[in-house]
């Protein structure tokens, strides 16, 4: 018997219409569709993201419990029992979907198990996805690079030094995971004089909450919210 | 009568079955399918990728100029002359469609048109799609970012000291547009003691010269020249 093939999926920022026809081709052909869960009889926000515009239809669908602690090292690991798992259908010469939020190389989990995979010897095959980024600034109308400008992206780790750096030397940066975090950049806005106007916040797409625009002080906002700021307002006139 | 809408699409890096189910609807229900030439009578990247998955019957297919001179200026002033050409359709009650290759807020010239005709009172609305450099680094199978990595996106214009600045401060450099920089961009690497196997090419996706891999010195590679640069081997074990 053949061995089965691995295909990791980039299944956009939120909008089911923003799955590209190759996901779901392949998702609707595949045998077994892979929901990336925390804990066992979750649904995924990927899995969320495709049921209304996928016909499941004969695919076997289930949960790939892939834990996230933060802690890098763990991922690694998670990796492993995470691809031993897929391994069990790859084995029985089956194609494996396994579907991620945005895209599959910006901060995705899928990376740590591919090279697990691909090591024991199965084939592997990517599928990109729209990052939430560009998802947002197209929400936002905004570009995120124009001409000679260049684009820092950065994770909003608490305290994470990068920030000030992007901050300091890029036209435009995107700051990821930024809900805990507005306050601060803010203030490192300030401190560099560069107005809060060139803050746009883009929250939770795609759910009941979703949010565009510009930052309100003092207002919290949830996990999924990332930040674009551009220090320079560009105009054609 | 009422106005049309002008929807900037973004077509993806190459593959046409990497356009969206929301672009492909747009651009089949749209009045008009406008295409983005240097000179009247070409045929755009764009086009070539959207042509073999969408059915076009219905949809008037117009040739919109917009000359790129590389001069910042000059852009604003052909998005107003282009955004005057779309307000031609617009005016009529007609919806356009302008498609641009990979994400529309990545270094688009649609964004140079958008607030003009914004700003004469019509809708607009952008559909991401997928840039190129999560193309590529799917097509190579690698992470761009991981964990808390940042990555830094830049424009490879000749002598750009932002090159030096991302690879000092960044994990992960993407460098766009890089083709004829890759030599003086490998020097600068060696400089900073980053071994060359840490580079890797993504030259002309899609098209019949495509290359994805590690760089090979002293070749050539063509304008639509992609590299990733990942200062750090990331393995799992």
């Amino acid at each position: 018997m053949s061995k089965g093939k691995l295909y990791g999926i980039g299944v956009g920022p939120g909008d089911p219409e923003l799955l590209t026809l190759k996901a779901k081709r392949l998702i609707e052909t595949n045998d077994v569709l892979a929901n990336p869960v925390k804990k066992e009889g979750e649904v995924s926000t990927a899995f969320s993201i495709v049921k209304p515009v996928v016909d499941l239809s004969g695919v076997e669908v289930i949960d790939l419990v892939f834990g996230m602690t933060g802690n890098s090292g763990d991922y690694w690991e998670f990796g492993r029992v995470a691809g031993d798992e897929i391994i069990k259908y790859l084995s029985q010469g089956k194609n494996v979907s396994l579907v991620t939020l945005g895209d599959v190389s910006i901060y995705s989990t899928f990376m740590y198990l591919e090279e697990y995979v691909r090591g024991k010897g199965y084939e592997t095959e990517i599928v990109p996805g729209i990052p939430s980024f560009c998802g947002g600034a197209a929400k936002a109308r905004i570009p995120l690079t124009l001409g000679d400008q260049c684009l820092a992206i950065v994770p909003s780790a608490k305290d994470n030094p990068m920030v000030a750096e992007a901050l300091d030397r890029f036209d435009n940066v995107v700051v990821m995971k930024a809900g805990k975090s507005v306050g601060k950049i803010l203030e490192m806005m300030r401190e560099r004089g560069i107005g809060s106007d060139r803050m746009t916040v883009i929250s939770n797409v795609g759910m009941p909450d979703e949010y565009v625009g510009p930052v309100a002080e003092g207002r919290e906002y949830g996990y999924f919210t990332t930040l674009i700021i551009k220090k320079n307002a560009e105009k054609g006139e």
